[in-house]
């Protein structure tokens, strides 16, 4: 049997299975999410409306023994920038859905006023059953109560109390092999979720496992991928220190944007480092590495006890401590971890909103550095919808909107995350011409331009930016649709026997025969179709620009502006 | 001397005179603010920032005897929608800087820091006083501050806590003959304002009087085309009971959109008509008519008292009486009648203000119908700057995201005044393609699809809309070039000898020698730069569109949708 499309519809409560069209029959993950929103959502419709879709795919390899392979898509049109959306995350779901034929889940239409419910993915389809109970709660409640109603073993896809009240910087939660939460984290999905009046998405454990087509050739090529993955360098650090070892590492090359990006290196950076965070984490017996789905041979996770030994957060990213770390001037990493953790059960987006309360600091609403206050809004404002807890729900331009700020880093409105477009000019491309909005992930330019993958190319110098970030968007829109990590990007750029075996694992799964260059022309079809999509929603090359105080303002240390022509920049899309 | 441009810049407090420029030299009003707006200001700029600029211009005819001339023209890229903002008030500051040869006060750049000031418009240049003694308060307090300072004769245009405030729904306002205010209402230009440190212009008094090439001609001009004003019904109608005589009238087609744009008919309609204003101003010792301008023939507007026949409001307009009346669902004139004063004070737009408060109806925060409430809202969140009032004042379109409302009736973030574009069709194309965001003065279709006035175009059917409103958003462009009030165009229409009056005093007074055309011409040429600013600061045809649900649901009580087709609207730049 194929795997198949499930499909619900939340304004009439009907389900389908329906047989994956041809066209679609190659594609996984964002290439899948991407065209379904693209051909099926009308661009200019609104995104808490019923005519936005809420997709979820499985990468082309999830659910197989693929190293890395359990990253999860989940799509849209976005309530946070009008385009569309891909977010993807780890977590069980993705090995789950995919060993129950579910090539996509598609949530369409809306539930007439304020009505709540639950979906559970069985193989045979989708049971709609309405939620009372937990409504209103966060989601680390959440994914305990359907532990307790349905078994350990169900995967949990949820939304906290940001994404019910439709939110902008709602994320979407999914849970980990352990039971904690990994996030969809950017582009207000959780909203989107929230409008289609879906609390928790519950899937059903299985025995299936995924069909392959060439076992032999497989395990032979999953073998050698996942031999590159462990001897990368890079890789090896992420295990060791997580994502956040990058602090010191940005914080050296002048492009850690402190207070509100005013700076490019953040005086308390020692106290919220990778290094820091490791002894920490060995201090209070929590643990340093830790995937966050099953087949990952890099564990850039970990688990943070607070001071007692308790749990206190785990998937704490480099980019979440930059945001409420350097961005706001704040340079105690515990109060960091228990906004993560606030965050995370909130279920908001961590970048999103950390940078909306740096620029909410801008405005002399709470003093850069008061971690206390920062933690207050959490809490008391945003969890519980306050007026001040909507403005910042809504995210940085929001929040610039209501309080007049003319520093607002943002680009087609969704905030700019944790490295200076100013200092490192390849990732300024990448902010500007995604298709997401600001996004370091969707084309991880601090690869080449700070961590020597794929080779060199001078961060502080124009000269190759848009090529690399061209190239990585590229690769990464194909990389996003396997269902891969984009960790796995490292040693794809640097050892040569890692593409092939990518390539060879897609083949041998489902027996076909690609080649490298296809991968490449996948990831460039999925990007046109989505920039295809933003175009008939009214984006334009205006869109694909930078604030304005990044050409005005010089960054120190190195006293940078931003300086690519308009030009420039629209050369990106020649291809 | 020939008319100069003004020049301020309040980064570096320099001022200069300058003579205006060749091509620049035929236009006046929004023609002039329009052009000086899209040649000098960068269209992807952040509207609050010093590379904004706020330009004023009298119109063509301001300062001469001509009747109805006294309109200002107001520009800047506007924070609200993003694109080219004109809006033009009355007062007695359009005559007064013509009378000065103040072509235009250009005002740019922006002071560092949060500081003050004043400036003041003498025949020799602009004089930049710092300024504490004002900063926080109304512009009532403004208006009487500078009347004690300078002396009664001084015009004034200045801004209110909102503007200072930064808010996206803050106005200007302008003196009017009795001290009192008329506003620049909408896109938000108060903030502009704001953002260059500026509370309030101060314009000297002058014995100058306008240069007129030809003064017989323009005596005769003039006479005829007063005489084609006051000759008119709907005019004469509009001296009765103001515009507020609309009330009954719109309700009776199914056009007066209440409950956010839920319903075409106001249950309370009776208890906010211009009639019922009518009554009670005469029983309080009101003003029934009243100019907003020295030599204004038509004197829509009135004063009306309280209870205690103490002053309350003036200037007091349909869409303010719509907007907090029917769209809030608020039934008490003296309820609307205080809010008016206090939005006026605070510098806000009543229009954007009010619909935003719908939109936050529609999400539970207050209660339909609520007036007192309302006031509240506005005396202790909005005028303070809470965070509920940030939200408001962030407008309708801010108020939707922040409370994830999928009804929020607005076009390119401006908010959809007083009639409905399903029960009016054509000023729904004016809503759509109005290079200013929703505006219903910028090709008043009601004109011809309600009130009769140059044939009559059935305002259910789509037939004839776009060419309806395509030639109205023409003439108006021409019209508030020539500082003429809108409401001439109800003559313009329907009296043959009116529109060659107009151009005669234009003739007269420049000795010049244009025919209707040529200001057909004009109002085409000002449409298409205005067209051509916002397609730089990236929007496209997609921006030219109604919300999704005036699409999706019926209006009662005829139960139609909005059904123009993508490219019936967007055949209305074929010109």
């Amino acid at each position: 049997m194929s795997d198949r499309i499930f499909r619900v519809n939340m304004s009439d409560l009907s389900v389908k299975l329906e047989e994956c069209p041809s066209q679609w029959a190659g594609l996984g993950g964002r290439g899948l999410t991407s065209s379904i929103v693209a051909s099926e959502v009308d661009p200019c419709c609104h995104a808490l409306g019923p005519s936005n879709k809420l997709v979820f795919a499985p990468g082309l390899l999830s659910g197989t023994v693929a190293a890395n392979s359990g990253r999860l898509s989940c799509g849209a049109k976005s309530p946070l920038t009008g385009t569309i959306k891909e977010s993807n995350a780890g977590g069980t779901a993705a090995q789950m859905l995919a060993r129950l034929g579910c090539k996509a889940l598609v949530i369409e239409g809306a539930p007439a006023g304020d009505r709540w419910y639950s979906l559970r993915v069985t193989p045979d389809g989708v049971i709609i059953d309405t939620e009372e109970e937990l409504v209103g709660r966060g989601n680390y409640a959440v994914a305990e109560s359907v532990r307790q109603r349905l078994g350990e073993k169900y995967g949990v896809i949820s939304i906290g109390p940001a994404g019910e009240m439709k939110m902008a910087v709602a994320n979407i939660s999914v849970k980990d092999p352990d039971g904690r939460l990994r996030s969809h984290g950017r582009g207000g999905l959780g909203a989107v979720m929230g409008s289609k009046g879906v609390k928790f998405i519950a899937i059903e454990p299985t025995d299936n496992t995924i069909s392959i087509a060439d076992p032999e050739r497989f395990s032979r090529a999953s073998r050698a991928f996942a031999q590159a993955l462990a001897k990368h360098p890079v890789t090896e650090g992420l295990a060791s220190y997580g994502t956040d070892i990058l602090v010191n590492i940005v914080n050296e090359a002048g492009a850690l944007p402190a207070r509100n990006f005013t700076l490019g290196q953040f005086e308390g950076h020692d106290s919220i480092s990778g290094e820091t965070m490791h002894e920490r984490i060995k201090e209070r017996g929590g643990k340093v590495r830790h995937g966050c789905h099953k087949g990952c041979v890099i564990q850039c996770s970990q688990v943070y006890n607070d001071k007692q030994g308790r749990y206190l957060t785990s998937g704490f990213e480099y980019e979440s401590i930059w945001a409420m770390g350097a961005d706001c001037c704040v340079d105690d990493l515990d109060i960091i971890a228990e906004a993560d953790h606030l965050m995370d059960d909130i279920g908001i987006d961590t970048i999103e909103t950390s940078v909306a309360i740096g620029v909410a600091m801008e405005a002399g609403i709470l003093d850069f550095g008061d971690g206390r206050e920062a933690l207050r809004i959490l809490r008391e404002e945003v969890a519980k919808g306050t007026p001040f807890g909507r403005i910042i729900g809504g995210g940085a331009a929001v929040t610039g909107k209501a309080f007049g700020v003319t520093r607002v880093p943002v680009v087609k409105n969704q905030a700019i995350p944790a490295y200076d477009p100013r200092a490192v000019k390849g990732i300024g491309i990448t902010y500007a011409t995604s298709t997401m909005g600001a996004d370091h992930t969707a084309g991880y330019t601090i690869a080449t331009n700070i961590l020597n993958c794929g080779g060199h190319v001078d961060p502080l110098s124009k000269e190759g930016q848009v090529e690399l970030s061209r190239n990585l968007q590229i690769a990464t829109a194909a990389v996003d649709s396997t269902g891969m990590c984009i960790f796995t990007a490292f040693a794809i750029l640097d050892d040569e026997t890692c593409l092939p075996a990518l390539v060879d694992m897609i083949n041998a799964r489902f027996g076909t025969d690609l080649a490298a260059e296809d991968v490449t022309s996948l990831g460039a079809r999925i990007l046109k179709t989505e920039h295809d999509f933003n175009m008939r929603a009214g984006f334009t090359a205006a869109d694909d620009r930078l604030p304005e105080f990044f050409a005005l303002e010089e960054l120190p240390p190195h006293n940078v502006k931003w300086d690519f022509t308009q030009d420039e920049i629209d050369s990106f899309w020649d291809f």
